[in-house]
């Protein structure tokens, strides 16, 4: 495992920025369920968030088990060698948060800049942010090119 | 849950042959962990197949505990909405094959056509095909359009 340098700081930001859906990894019956979600980082990483209906059968997983995990995945260019798409995967608790509120208003704004398209979730009672706090992550930045990370070393990609 | 018409069989199986990568969810210390793999469906979509090294985390994952996940996902085109690409998320057991035999040989061909550029790993000793069997699948076919699936049915897709 190598530590990360600068560029690869760089492209691990880039990753995570460039991208709006991600795959969520939930329990459901104790066993893996993963789906597409929209999703938004914090600026400094320490938070991704999603926005997410009660009705869905993720945001129930989570109810039942925080345990999470959300893979970012860079997106089929069509190159040559799929293994060297970009990915990290990141493991995390997931927090339902209230519709209301300060930071409810901040992640409003922000998910709206990033996520015009969904503005009418906000009109249903439904759907609530919930807080993905990372515990650790795995980037990878190629075949073979594999970064453990601590959550305070994904902040220090940002 | 509506029933799949022709259309929305043929939109299954566009998505299914149409991307190569998908994000492989699995039991890591009883909770998930999300990863990118490459995949192969078979022609009946009765399996789904990744070839993958012995030292990967999803693979000790998998040798511990058969349930994981796999979700194929529309990659993403720019369009307004994100929640209107397809993806598909199926539940299904694990299980390694023989590096040899018929089957092998027959996979390999078959992986070899779609991912030429992987053929380096079939002179690693650690690589192998994982057999993924669907236990059910859950095809969204975009927002609200949801479609909750047998086994069968997802071969009635083919």
């Amino acid at each position: 495992m190598a530590r990360m340098d600068v560029e690869t700081r760089a492209r691990l930001a880039a990753l995570i920025r460039g991208e709006r859906v991600a795959s969520l990894g939930t329990l459901r019956q104790q066993a893996p369920l993963v789906s597409m979600v929209a999703f938004l980082a914090e600026q400094d990483f320490s938070a991704f968030h999603v926005h997410v209906s009660r009705l869905a059968w993720h945001t129930q997983d989570m109810a039942q088990d925080a345990r999470v995990s959300l893979a970012i995945v860079e997106r089929d260019d069509g190159r040559e060698d799929p293994q060297t798409l970009a990915r990290v995967s990141l493991r995390a608790d997931a927090a339902a948060l209230a519709n209301e509120g300060a930071v409810y208003e901040r992640l409003k704004a922000a998910w709206l800049a990033r996520h015009p398209a969904s503005a009418i979730n906000f009109e249903l009672a439904d759907f609530h942010f919930w807080r993905l706090a990372p515990r650790d992550a795995r980037f990878v930045a190629g075949f073979g090119r594999i970064h453990n990370l601590t959550a305070a070393d994904l902040c220090s990609a940002s």
